[in-house]
């Protein structure tokens, strides 16, 4: 957290709070230890680009050798394809109505697009959106690992990819997320293993009915670590590239591996030790619980109690009296819901010597 | 909720979820409504544009018979002065740090702009950042009233509307905000109550330092209707506008008052008896509890259990079983948060006839 605190100290008269402030050597730190890892075990880096939906931020992922990016839905697809970003996966279970067809039929004529499925009524709406070219669009299977979200169970992975193929779309793989990896420090290895063991049963399915999978690919920065077993191709992990109070308590990273924070001023002080600060939850969100808080102080102990929309109450910690005025460094829960908040990043790096405005290109695009 | 539903029906080939739809004709009621409850309590209305951050929801506000508007910091102010608004109160106790002083006073220069202050340093900060002409700038003492956010003490108003009039700033009265009036239906008149209490005794404190207030102005749409005491002029509420899960659970609205929901899609449904929605937290926040939900969907009893970013986790009750592909009405537990993460409002009416957008004008910014 000392990063955090010397940047801030030589930015604090040059922001407006509350204020998203990103720290680029921390995020090269970041990008090139996740791209050293994939490569000592011989995986491709996907990153997911939700968590910065920032373009500057994906160019320095494929500068580093990210095969390609990962998006959540056909508007951020859309913001990075017409970024120059030419290999793009929507790991998701589009149903494609509305102008999303013709959008995704748009974006599969332009770069490699492909895109997740769990199901048969969407594998037939995703052909019917293609027209007379269903072959642009690759077809990713998703099967579900224990996360209990979407994708089908890892065994109906061969019939799925068989339909896609039936109805002229190239089915390449499969993926998982192993959600549940987030639940405590405990959980990471489980969920890794779960997914190892999902992945491997949906890539018999595939070659059982004759299908070679390209891609076998697995998220998550909490249990990317353990994404080593030999059937996994590609990893997906997002919140890597900023990391968080979460990643911390999971044990995914390390306090001086965050590279985002949110600068707030205190505006009040009239409760006895509990100050106000300027970032409430529509700088935030209400990321975190009433046990562990809404967002920490880098370098104290104080933690946010409590959120209203544009007030963050601050109980303060003995010997900790910042007074009105003080600008301090909110270190975030969970970092991806805070950046969809805010138009740009202010950039700078560990010493603050460093300043530009990045801006949050796909904040907004959310279907 | 039936309106909300006969709207959905008539919009669901023409949008793309997840989306946010107003319904143009709840919200000119509510406005009414709200109009015609102070009108007969002799209040002025200036409601808050957090809530919707929309210039043509202003507008409607402002035609009905509101005296000005109420921001939540500097920007919202901003968006709106530009937009021809010109009585505006941040109600907020501003700390002019950064680029914010000079953009308080280009704005007083403009418009009539009031914004609140609870301490000393505040407003000498303000004073100084109003250059020769500190009378062009308003300042609203802001006291607690017991949310123990910010506010002064209610006795202090005198002494903090002298310390500013010493600046050449003009003290134009008091306000608070009875944040615990959200705590469950009876707290909201016990808020009010001490709402009342805090006000008469801060108006107390200011005509003894011989500072008649033209102002006393009170929250909030959970606690409006008790805010009928002698001593308030003016009522701030915000949610009215477009009324929520919270408010109907607190009593402060019906269910057929609620004019905003989010479309979203079904785009998985493998779990048993659960389908996973398009709709997660970067769409509707995260807020809600694991007892309530986050998020109901309207004219069924069921509930968004869990959410991802991107996905909103639904179990399904009894004899409801929306498949892959359905279109769903979820009802925010908060609308506040929802609106900031969209670009625009889909905006119809109870029958689904008229179709328009509206730009969520105000939205990013946040200082």
């Amino acid at each position: 957290m000392k990063r955090i605190q010397r940047a801030l100290e030589a930015l604090v008269e040059r922001i407006d709070t509350p204020a998203p402030i990103v720290l680029a050597d921390v995020v090269q730190g970041n990008i090139d230890r996740m791209q050293a890892f994939a490569a000592q075990h011989n995986l491709d880096v996907r990153p997911h680009v939700k968590t910065h939906k920032c373009v500057e931020i994906g160019r320095r992922q494929i500068k580093a050798g990210a095969v390609g990016i990962t998006a959540g839905n056909v508007g951020e697809a859309e913001v990075f394809a017409a970024a120059g970003f030419d290999d793009i996966f929507i790991a998701y279970p589009i149903w494609p109505a509305g102008t999303k067809g013709p959008r995704i039929r748009k974006l599969a004529d332009t770069i490699r697009l492909r895109v997740g499925v769990d199901n048969v009524a969407a594998i037939n709406a995703l052909a019917d959106a293609m027209g007379p070219e269903p072959d642009r669009l690759q077809v990713v299977i998703e099967v579900d690992c224990g996360a209990r979200r979407s994708g089908a169970p890892a065994e109906a992975a061969g019939d799925l990819a068989l339909a896609a193929r039936k109805r002229g779309l190239v089915p390449v793989g499969v993926f998982t997320y192993p959600g549940h990896g987030s639940a405590g420090p405990d959980a990471r290895k489980r969920a890794a293993d779960d997914q190892d063991a999902a992945l491997t049963t949906a890539v018999r399915s595939l070659t059982a009915v004759g299908i070679t999978p390209e891609v076998v690919s697995a998220g998550s920065t909490p249990t990317v670590e353990f994404a080593t077993n030999s059937v996994i191709t590609e990893i997906r992990p997002g919140e890597y590239v900023f990391n968080d109070l979460n990643n911390t308590r999971l044990g995914a990273c390390t306090e001086d591996q965050i590279a985002l924070f949110v600068a707030g001023t205190v505006v009040s002080d009239w409760v006895p030790d509990q100050v106000i600060l300027d970032i409430g939850t529509k700088a935030l969100g209400r990321e975190g619980s009433p046990e562990v808080g809404y967002g920490s102080i880098a370098g104290t102990t104080a933690v946010l109690s409590k959120l209203n929309e544009y007030h963050g109450f601050l109980p303060l910690p003995a010997g900790f009296r910042p007074g009105v005025g003080t600008v301090l460094p909110v270190v975030p829960n969970h970092v991806c819901p805070v950046v969809v908040n805010f138009e740009e990043y202010i950039v700078t790096d560990s010493t603050g010597t460093m300043l530009e405005w990045w801006p949050v290109d796909a904040r907004g695009f959310l279907n």
